[in-house]
């Protein structure tokens, strides 16, 4: 690491409990440096050859297993250090296939000793939703950095929770919106964003699959906080706020389940609107009973841009159409995770803000709960 | 004709004014012939051999033009025989093209004079929108059969004028909705009713163009009756029920415009969500202000219907996902007008109901006006 005494110091000054006004470094505070825009100058010099940072994965599950522990093996900017689960049999092993030296596994008791680790830099949290809060914010406590899987969490509250425990610990906070990441989905909201396609006036998303084992954690609110919106429907509200461009001003939904005993906790189907304030409306929908439908488009008067499959872990194909013409766009690159996950290391090596933090993760849920809102009380919310 | 007497009773019933209930024919009276499931048995041998009906167009507008006429000299139970239009010169010129005696062109004042030939069996009402009920009043009136472009007219009102008129003329009145008659749209339709994806969860359709002229008549309110959706959005809404297989119970919309002086009087955009009481939601849009969307999908546990491009001319291209694999079906056959034409004619011929009878079109202007009604009043609105 080329600027170990800026890390080193934030991370004293976090356990210490200093205050953000305490802390000035280079060309503000770390506070004011979340906050910066995105595209604030590069300080400090390329550090992809340094060491990376370490990451430690906080409960083995299928996103875990599937993606995130093989990501952190084809990372250049971050590496799998540690391991926390309730399993220990499963925690040792996975450190043996990932070479984690199993000094560095954790169970939710023994997770807080992460803090006396220096292996360990950052933590991602994989748990069921409702867990987030909780490993997140002993995961900052511990002077570490959090990557939170979505949805961000449960509640706004628990939102708000998360994000304020970061910043009094002086850690970051990224939500693993992993598609903002995506080549082809970047390309899209610049297109969008550009107004190649003119002023957008619609966007549609749609993302359903058929959810199996009725006892998964998904289908138990106390867990999964939400149906298939909390789960999936958030990737259809990602795709309209990041192709609007801004912050929808108001929402309707309607929600509703096929069978009562599978549904009995959660909703399977929820179709939502979303307009926004510059004249863009957005269309959506999530359910469990679909089988294959993934997709978003947004529109204006200069054509369209699709992507279908959008919302996949590979293989996200682009068309757009513009003058007749439908071009498509074949996915390129690495792994979304593994994207995602270096650009979090990148951030925090460079003092630079994260696309998506705390902060965006909140506004999702803000959204969120009004969609449930906005079903049971049969009416259009407005949103601030 | 095989049937001449009774399509010269009707006509001589109709024109003396008799009631519904004192002509008794075949298997019932006409009324209750009109009412009667479409899958009545066939009565009548076919008359695909005999002298086809004659057809007078009225009104020589773009969709006369460049389809209306064109198709009826490719249909086998029709031809044209008539038309009717203020521009005598347009109406000789395509006269001349289409072989129609010049005795056989009337203008809006001698329209009603049709009564007297025998050569005009039915009228296709070709007017802008608000036009229609006059029209097929006029043509019902002078003992001729309707067929009206959709959107069937402006008001409910008008609609219900129009069935009580063909009724009361014994007349019969059909909506000239061409994608019920086209092959894969009629396809995909019997897909879902015969639950081939499972019972359907959601349905998407979005149908928009690039609205040209500004002082063209869909952009003017008293002749158009409204905007994007009386236009293009009642395709969706066509495509919405006849894929639900039912009628929605409620629905909510959102309308608005981008540019205030284009669309001063009617809309450029809305959305509208329909929800259905067997548990289907189609998310809908319609838009004069992007270009080439025009689509649909209805979705189930057993994968998906698409049809893209869904509501054009030709070439509707049907997408079908099960399984993990998707089918492309490619358009066969004719023209839609020309199937909807012959359609009509063959219903004539054989005393059978019509697919897309008045009360179709009716049952969609409700719809239709109570979209308007939601987005006037920001809250959903129950559909009785």
């Amino acid at each position: 690491m080329k600027n170990p005494s800026r890390r080193d110091f934030l991370r004293q000054a976090s356990q210490a409990g200093l205050s953000t006004a305490a802390i000035s470094l280079g060309r503000g505070t770390f506070e004011g440096a979340i906050a910066a825009p995105a595209a604030a100058p590069q300080e400090v010099a390329d550090e992809a050859t340094s060491k990376p940072l370490g990451y430690a994965v906080v409960g083995i599950g299928a996103i875990a297993i599937g993606q995130v522990m093989p990501a952190l093996a084809e990372t250049k900017l971050s590496r799998l250090t540690g391991l926390v689960s309730g399993h220990p049999e499963k925690a040792r092993h996975f450190a043996r296939i990932y070479s984690v030296p199993e000094k560095n596994i954790y169970n939710y008791e023994s997770y807080d000793q992460i803090a006396s680790n220096p292996e360990i830099d950052v933590v991602y949290i994989a748990l069921p939703n409702s867990m987030h809060p909780e490993y997140s914010i002993r995961g900052a406590h511990a002077g570490k950095h959090v990557l939170s899987e979505k949805p961000m969490c449960a509640t706004v509250k628990d939102a708000e929770e998360m994000i304020a425990a970061c910043r009094q610990a002086k850690r970051r906070l990224m939500i693993a919106y992993r598609l903002r990441y995506e080549p082809n989905n970047v390309a899209s909201i610049q297109l969008c964003r550009e107004k190649q396609l003119g002023a957008l006036k619609m966007i549609d998303a749609e993302f359903a699959f058929v959810i199996g084992d009725p006892k998964q954690w998904r289908l138990n609110k106390q867990l999964a906080g939400g149906g298939s919106l909390m789960d999936i429907g958030i990737y259809c509200l990602q795709a309209a706020r990041s192709l609007a461009g801004e912050e929808p001003a108001s929402v309707y939904a309607q929600m509703w389940s096929s069978d009562p005993v599978k549904f009995a906790q959660v909703e399977e189907n929820i179709a939502f609107m979303l307009k926004f304030p510059g004249g863009v409306l957005a269309n959506c929908y999530s359910s469990y009973g679909e089988d294959g439908v993934d997709r978003y488009r947004a529109a204006g008067p200069g054509g369209w841009v699709e992507m279908d499959p959008a919302y996949g872990y590979s293989g996200l194909i682009q068309r757009v159409y513009r003058n007749g013409k439908t071009t498509v766009t074949q996915p390129t690159g690495g792994g979304q995770f593994a994207a995602e996950i270096d650009a979090f290391s990148d951030a925090i090596n460079h003092d630079r803000d994260v696309l998506t933090p705390g902060e965006e993760g909140l506004r999702d849920m803000k959204i969120l709960m009004a969609c449930y809102e906005s079903a049971n009380m049969g009416k259009p919310i407005a949103l601030s």
